[in-house]
C-alpha cells in the first residue's frame, strides 16, 4: 500500500464513522446539526485521527473500533477551530477555502455548535464499544486534560491572545505551541496507544514521537502562513504578522525555522526505533507534516 | 438538622470540592482561571449539586466522594450560564447581581472560559476517586447526552432561540424546557442516584422525581421573571417578554402555570413514595424549588 492509499482508506473510515456518530442534519433541532457538520466535513486532514489510528497499529495490528476514539479527536479540534474564529477571537472569514462557520450561522449558533462538538467527543469515548473500563476512563482524562487550561489547548489559546500584546521570545513560543497545538497532536498519539493496549514504556517512547511532531507541526505551520498564499491554504494568509502573533520565524527567522523543523522530524524518527516495521505509518505521518504545502 | 442546615452543609462541601477542582487563580495562565472561579463563585444555588447528592443518600446513606460528581452538574450550569449570557445569546449585563463574565473578561475569555469549564466537567468525573470504572462511564455518558443536542441542554438552547421566532405553543413549550433546563435536572438526580448504585428500579422512579421538578422549576423560573424586580433575582427581569421567549404564563396564563408547578410539585412526591425516609432532603428540596422566589 502506498502512503496516499494508506491516508485515503484510513480517511474514509474515520468520516464513515463520524458520519455515524454525529446527528443527522434532519434530527431535530436540524440547524444545529447542519453547522456542527458543516465545519466536520469541510475536508479537514483528519491529522489527529490518522495520528491516532497509526499509533494504535504501533502497538497492535487490530484495534477494533479505534476510530471511534480517533473521532472524539476530530470533534475536539473542529470546536476548537469554530470557536477560535468567531469575531471575538481570530475574527477569521475563511477556513479551508470556505466561510467560517459563523458567516454561515451566526455567531449564537456557530458558539453552540462549538460546544457541541466538544460535549459530543466525551459522549463519544464514554460509548467506544470495545475498550475495556479502565482503559476509557484514562482515554477520558487524557482527552480532558489535553484539551484543558494547564498545558492544554484552551491554555495555548489564552497565552496566543495574551502574547499579541507582549515580546516574543523563545520560551513565550514554547509555552504556546507545546499548549496550543502540541497537547492534542500529543494526546492523539496517547490516545491511540492507550486504546490499543500499550504499556508504559511504549507509551513514554509514543508520547516523545508526539512532542516532536506537534512542534514541527507548528513550525511549519507558522512558516506555510508566511511562505503561502490564501488560496493555496485555503485559510487567510499572513495573519500571524498581522495579528502580532509570536511565531517560530518571528523568534527565530526563517532558516533557523525550517531547521527546526527538521531537527524535530529526526528527533520523532529516534523516539519510534524500538516499533521497528509497526511505526511504519507513524514515521510517514511525520514525514508528511513537514513536507506539507498546505 | 434543618433543611436551612442541611443545605449550607451540603453547599459548603461542594465550594470546598469546586475550590479543589478548579485550577487557583494563581495557576498560568492567571486570567481563565480568575474568569472561571468568577462565575463559579458567585453566589449559586447549588440546585443541581444538592439534588445529586441527595438523590445519592436516597440509595445509600454513604457515598464518599459523590461531591466530585455534584461539582461537574456545577461546572456544566455554569458553562452554559456563561455562554448564554453571550452578546451572540442573550446579551445580558447582569447575573446574579454581578456584571455577566464577558462583562468583566471580555467576550474572547467568557468563550473560553465556558469551554474550559465545560471540559473540565468531564476530567472531574473521569477522575472520580471512589467510582468503579464501569459506573463513571455510564455517569460520562450520562452528562454528556443531558449535555447535548438530542434532547439535552443544547437542543435547548437553540429551541429556544429559534422559538423567539415562532408562535408560543404547548408542545413547543414542552419540547424546550424539556431540554434546556429539564434534562440537566434529571441528570443530576440520576447521576447522584447511579453513584451511588442505584438499581434500575430506583434509577427509573428517580428519573421521574428528577422530571417533575425540572418541569416545576422551568415553570417557577417563568413565572419570577414576571413576578419579580431584577433586584430580587439578581438578574434581568421581564426578559423573556422582552424577547419574546415561549413561556409557562405565555401559553398558560399566570394562575394555570401556578397550578402546574403544585401539580408536578405532587408528581415529584409520589415518585418518592418507596423511599421512605432516605428521600427526605430530595422532597424538601422540590419543596424548595417551587416556593422559591428568586
Amino acid at each position: 500500500m502506498t502512503f496516499q492509499q494508506y491516508v485515503a482508506t484510513q480517511s474514509e473510515r474515520v468520516n464513515i464513522a463520524l458520519h455515524r456518530l454525529v446527528p443527522e442534519e434532519s434530527c431535530a433541532p436540524t440547524i444545529i446539526h447542519k453547522a456542527m457538520r458543516y465545519s466536520l466535513f469541510a475536508g479537514g486532514k483528519r491529522i489527529r485521527p490518522l495520528l491516532c489510528m497509526a499509533a494504535g497499529e504501533a502497538i497492535h495490528p487490530n484495534a477494533p473500533g479505534i476510530e471511534d476514539a480517533a473521532c472524539a479527536l476530530e470533534l475536539i479540534h473542529t470546536y476548537s477551530l469554530i470557536h477560535d474564529d468567531l469575531p471575538a477571537l481570530d475574527n477569521d472569514d475563511l477556513r479551508r477555502g470556505r466561510p467560517t462557520n459563523h458567516k454561515v450561522f451566526g455567531e449564537a449558533m456557530a458558539i453552540l455548535a462549538g460546544d457541541s462538538l466538544l460535549t459530543l467527543a466525551f459522549q463519544v469515548l464514554a460509548e467506544l464499544p470495545h475498550c475495556p473500563p479502565d482503559r476509557t476512563i484514562r482515554i477520558v482524562a487524557e482527552l480532558a486534560i489535553a484539551s484543558g487550561t494547564v498545558g492544554g489547548m484552551i491554555a495555548g489559546q489564552v497565552h496566543d491572545l495574551e502574547g499579541e500584546h507582549m515580546a516574543p521570545s523563545a520560551k513565550l513560543l514554547d509555552t504556546i505551541h507545546r499548549a496550543k497545538t502540541g497537547a492534542l497532536l500529543r494526546a492523539s498519539v496517547r490516545i491511540g496507544a492507550l486504546y490499543a493496549g500499550a504499556s508504559e514504556t511504549q507509551l513514554a517512547a509514543l508520547s516523545d514521537y508526539g512532542e516532536h511532531i506537534g512542534l514541527a507541526f507548528q513550525i511549519v505551520d507558522d512558516l506555510l502562513d508566511i511562505e503561502q498564499s490564501s488560496e493555496q491554504l485555503g485559510k487567510t494568509a499572513g495573519k500571524d504578522a498581522a495579528q502580532h502573533k509570536i511565531t517560530f520565524p518571528a523568534v527565530y527567522g526563517v532558516e533557523r525555522s525550517h531547521d527546526m523543523a527538521r531537527e524535530e522530524l529526526s528527533a520523532a524518527h529516534r523516539a519510534l526505533e524500538a516499533f521497528g516495521e509497526s511505526a511504519h505509518w507513524l514515521r510517514e505521518i511525520a514525514n508528511t507534516i513537514v513536507n506539507r504545502t498546505h
